[in-house]
């Protein structure tokens, strides 16, 4: 199953970065493992690695035709990705659309709110500080970004999030919220990296309004609801609907 | 040694806020309880509320004096002041010269840092939530304040930030951060409320470079340094020093 690759060069709560034979490449796998609340929880959900390979996969290839630069090369194997070696900008950009989790703990903005425009937060990566919250002032403080980054940044974060939606809607699934991680390659430039997946993203299904049964993505982890992985395959199959098969990159 | 005064209007963890005669009035009673951690810590310090309403009593002035306007009206008794009645804006402005505190807990900047220019950070005044930080986009979600009123506090805290930077400096006090909050009055004009004090700004004494006896403020209480009242005493024997004497009000 493992495809060729050099020396692990990264390992993450839910992938692991490894060297390709090309320099300006990596080689990601997706793993089993689940965790939640800054790995506190923690469980194997046998299948989620292959579900969320194979579901960023089709997303990334679907914003990359619509001029969304990503780190994605292609599918090696069922969870395994090619993808171009970037520097991970140690931000999560959060795009939420609709008002849940922790915005709701925070501020007195009630659950189910819908966000217009949608609400761009963005965390600094850090489990040892847990994913603070960034104003702007303190992010330009940090010095990770320039200015101009940070307005490419809202920019591509604002486009991922039109695109992703107007895509699940087609299948009946709307889209809450997503957070995303971006890269910067040899040439400069910014990419989308990381995974879009229902690990990242909140994802409810529009066939049901009961407000369990509707959630498909990683809250049901979090918030012990059950059938994990089913949820993550309907979400897969929908996807398929709307896209072509991944292509295999070697 | 308690003034004429109306029915209890409101009561917050250090002060006490009563009807005055004039509708347009408040009275103010400083009281010596001292809070901290969103009041998990808890104790009574004598004197401190007296300490209190004349260190921010002579504040007020001296910063009115250039052109801020405040709520405060004048000294009603040793720990009661007369203020204009505002609509108090549930918000905790926070201007830091030097990081330290819960900005040091939240991002990887080194206690000690000078922060050029000084950072801005804005507060949910909530307990319920813990006074949770907010971006300017959150803010705005909120609906609190107005994209002007946004701008008009900033300039407001950066030049309170500036003026008390230079009042403590002639009397060797560093200014570290402070806490403001605003009001709006019956007139729509935005004024500082609240109080400016040891319970509100991190002041250093640049007479020792003793990393725990420097601090004279709050921070006493927090970390159990002790001699509390006797700090809060010398910032005011030294604010004094360039002050006139608060005026009565009546």
């Amino acid at each position: 199953m493992s495809p060729d690759h050099g020396p692990l060069l990264y390992e993450g709560k839910a992938k692991r970065i490894f060297a390709a034979d090309k320099a300006e490449q990596v080689i990601v796998e997706f793993k089993d493992d689940a965790t939640a609340f800054n790995a506190l929880k923690k469980s194997q959900l046998e299948g989620k690695g292959k579900l969320n390979c194979q579901i960023s996969a089709c997303l990334f290839e679907m914003i990359e035709a619509l001029g969304v630069r990503t780190h994605y090369l292609g599918i090696a194997d069922e969870n395994w990705m090619v993808a171009e070696r970037v520097k991970v900008i140690p931000l999560e950009i959060v795009l939420r659309n609709i008002a849940t989790g922790s915005l709701c703990k925070e501020t007195p903005i009630d659950p189910g709110t819908e966000l217009k425009p949608p609400l761009l937060d963005i965390y600094f990566k850090d489990d040892g500080l847990a994913d603070p919250l960034l104003t702007d002032a303190r992010l330009e403080l940090l010095g990770l970004v320039s200015a101009e980054q940070r307005i490419e940044i809202e920019t591509i974060s604002r486009r991922v999030n039109e695109l992703l939606k107007g895509f699940f809607e087609k299948v009946d699934l709307l889209l809450v919220d997503f957070k995303l991680e971006l890269g910067i390659n040899q040439l400069g430039e910014l990419l989308v990296a990381d995974e879009i997946s229902p690990d990242t993203c909140r994802i409810w299904d529009m066939r049901t309004n009961d407000p369990e049964n509707r959630i498909l993505d990683k809250d049901r982890f979090r918030k012990d609801l059950g059938r994990v992985v089913d949820s993550y395959a309907e979400i897969h199959k929908r996807v398929q609907g709307i896209s072509s098969k991944p292509r295999n990159y070697s």
